[in-house]
């Protein structure tokens, strides 16, 4: 029968993290508490030039003290997925996609929160001006070949879970696409 | 220069998901908060056989209400990493690992919470009792080849962060060890 819900009650509501406490009937039929947090999906973009480089970004992370190498991305900011990965690319790197294509969706901690990050690769693309936002000041951007890309998510180097999957998925794609077959 | 905490202020504490709004410097030197959640860290245990076939569990998740495929893994309950990944996997599939290797460490939502995910190869594996807790009733548990769990990768049946990552990375490892290397 799976998990029930009885109530919710919104315990805190902040400018970016919400959290809830719902009364729920476990599956084995037993009353509990359940906690969880509400967040922004996200959206996270390997963007691949006519070289086969791909775009990394790299800023200043509070929680981890220090700077984070990722792929561009961020919140959906309540935009289609399509929509925003398509601004953070344009935002972050100044690179307009003509094509795009969802590599996959990920639940990035699905006991905590039912948030979701949508991953997609992002090609036939033309510059633009990069336009950041305020939280995007100090972000530098970096175009790498796909292998030393793979290379950094081995190394420990890259280590935000959309990136991560989103490389590793996108490696596969396109290495194990039939002859001939397109990327978008 | 980064960012810098001016205090910190614990907004609510639960049995497992705690909140705290920090007082912050950014980057540009403009104060403001940040809210941020306090949830343990994880593991996720890619668990080979003799077969090359890898154990997946699944059990309802109540935040997707469905069930959900996943490596065996969960909180690290305190315990150092590679003893809360031991004991995961034995509780959820009664295997015992004679090996194991760590493939990397994940951030699952690094700009909402500081929390990591480990991900561990498990070689050498010899039967045990099963011996699930209360939260770990309804699982079950299968061994797939692990070309069928990547493709379960690819077309969206495993979507849980930590899966997805330890099971593309582990195939990359697999895949490009010297030969007669060894997984462990």
């Amino acid at each position: 029968m799976g998990w029930q819900r009885t109530r919710t009650v919104l315990l805190h509501e902040g400018p970016f993290v919400s959290l809830c406490r719902d009364g729920v009937i476990r599956p084995d039929g037993s009353p509990d508490i359940y906690d969880h947090v509400v967040v922004d999906d996200g959206v996270r973009v390997v963007a691949l030039d006519q070289h086969r480089c791909l775009a990394l970004v790299e800023d200043d992370f509070y929680l981890q003290q220090r700077r984070v190498l990722h792929l561009p991305g961020g919140g959906t900011e309540g935009q289609d997925p399509r929509a925003a990965a398509l601004r953070e690319l344009e935002e972050e790197t100044g690179a307009v996609a003509g094509e795009l294509r969802l590599l996959g969706v990920i639940d990035p901690l699905p006991a905590t929160t039912a948030a979701r990050t949508h991953l997609f690769l992002a090609t036939s693309l033309t510059p633009a001006a990069v336009s950041r936002d305020a939280t995007e000041v100090g972000m530098t951007v970096q175009w790498r070949p796909i292998p030393a890309a793979i290379r950094a998510v081995r190394e420990g180097a890259i280590t935000e879970a959309g990136s991560v999957a989103a490389l590793l998925l996108a490696e596969h794609v396109l290495r194990t696409m039939p002859p001939g077959g397109q990327a978008t």
